[in-house]
């Protein structure tokens, strides 16, 4: 594993621009008393839904003030990210579990952009006590942008490109 | 990414030694209408509780034949594996996403090993539509055994390296 | 609550017609071992969409035989339930749990009918360590009918209301 | 169902006299897009936690004022409810769907009590959108006081009394 690790920067949380505060729940621990493993991925896509709803809306108002590409007129106007406007698949996922969560206090989830081409997107995440505080896990999705007619990889919408152009200048 | 997908093997569906069969559940899928992306990391987890639990079976057949070490004698002798059994903490966990569960089919879940120290052992999984059939993701986790009294690093259980002997020449 | 109870019949396991053996998974144990109270209602559903998928084979078996009516002309005519066919709402539910789950071996769980109208069935369901054996919960759900492009009350489809009569002379 | 249902008044949304907020995670709706009806158990588990987190602070507080009973004396002072010192057991539960839940918006969560005898609580639910709102379900459970060493039961522990009278004039 060690080699594997080394050849990637690991997620700088003090970086990460958008947090999101998620609830523990009760079922989300198991029989250790810790929030399973498998739920630090469910932890992930909240903080994922919350930022791609920023990005939309940052997008859109960028978009509106420059000409909008052809592309992307056909797109609704609402701010909110509602399941079916996800046009993301997930290629891969990762995390690395540092410190369990062992109570029902919040934590927040802190989401970063790593690689981006035009038609994938690698965020980062970080599980922390509070924003920038106390580091429970950190972890990766690569997502790709497609076609969902088809299932075929397609460009970043526009509002994704705008959105992180505003939010983080990529 | 790519860079750090040439780093490793990929998981060889082929090699798995062992396999689970796994209920897909109507509450797995999300709205989507796909198995969702933290779940897959459950069906890692119902193939490692069976895999854990074949390997018990197998290290205590096997620990029966030959003189025991003393630092396993007080293990309990049981071969299901309970709960609070478990002595292994999560690392890290991976998953490739390859082809989307639609269905409610059950999916099959193979677990094999991967790099081995006397503390750790890196396990690869395969979720396919059939043992070693079609391939819906792959994965890894790293597991550390852990004194869950002191939370520090131990040496691997006993029956666990039993296990492996039997069960892959390990 | 006493009151209440005497008010219907309890659920009647040995003549629940139905059974599926559903997985208890790992991540289903709560921080006190047992298998939280919320995941019943998750093994009523597994058992929920085995029963229906029973009740379309059987009453597309029966429907073949007979004339069809032309309100279900258009139906497909697999036998798996697919979940975009689901065309149930749940209206009310209930569990009363007797013994906790506390391992991982699987569980059966039962379903019947209890009250049928021309809109609504209501299911019954015990969840148990062997068909008709050792009781671990019962409960009841109440599902309606529905057209899902207006969300108004209809007819049972056919299938369901044949299948009913070949599994249990409803 | 009719019969049972007008036999017990329906949860009085109005006088529920605490309610928490809960988020609606991505992964709680389903391929119909609704949130799943087992989940509302879930929604219903976190009103139940911070309602009994709300009665030990408040009966602690009372309990400091009046002479407190030697029963009690050596239960821990935080506030916190940890998962480890839940001595209730669920005996039944249950919920009316009415309005499904179809977005990611949080939701609320309103939680009284109902019967209270000397070793069991009603609760009641309403899951809201927003306190005292729109109702989407409403429900029941039944808890039960147990000794967790032999699971007899037992009376309610003094700070569930002093908190209910404290909350509710119980």
């Amino acid at each position: 594993m060690s080699a594997r690790r080394e050849q990637r920067a690991p997620v700088d949380v003090a970086t990460l621009p958008h947090w999101t505060q998620v609830e523990v729940r009760y079922g989300d621990l198991d029989v250790q008393g810790h929030v399973n493993n498998a739920v630090y991925f469910t932890y992930f896509e909240q903080g994922r839904v919350s930022f791609f709803s920023e990005l939309r809306r940052l997008g859109q108002a960028g978009g509106r003030d420059s000409a909008s590409s052809a592309g992307d007129r056909g797109e609704p106007a609402e701010v909110t990210l509602s399941p079916a406007d996800i046009t993301f698949v997930i290629v891969s996922a990762s995390c690395r579990y540092r410190q369990p969560i062992v109570g029902l206090a919040p934590v927040y989830v802190g989401v970063g952009t790593g690689h981006v081409t035009h038609a994938t997107v690698e965020l980062r995440y970080a599980v922390c006590a509070a924003p920038r505080g106390m580091v429970f896990a950190t972890g990766e999705t690569l997502l790709a942008s497609v076609d969902l007619a088809t299932g075929r990889p397609r460009a970043l919408p526009l509002w994704s490109r705008e959105g992180l152009a505003q939010l983080i200048g990529a």
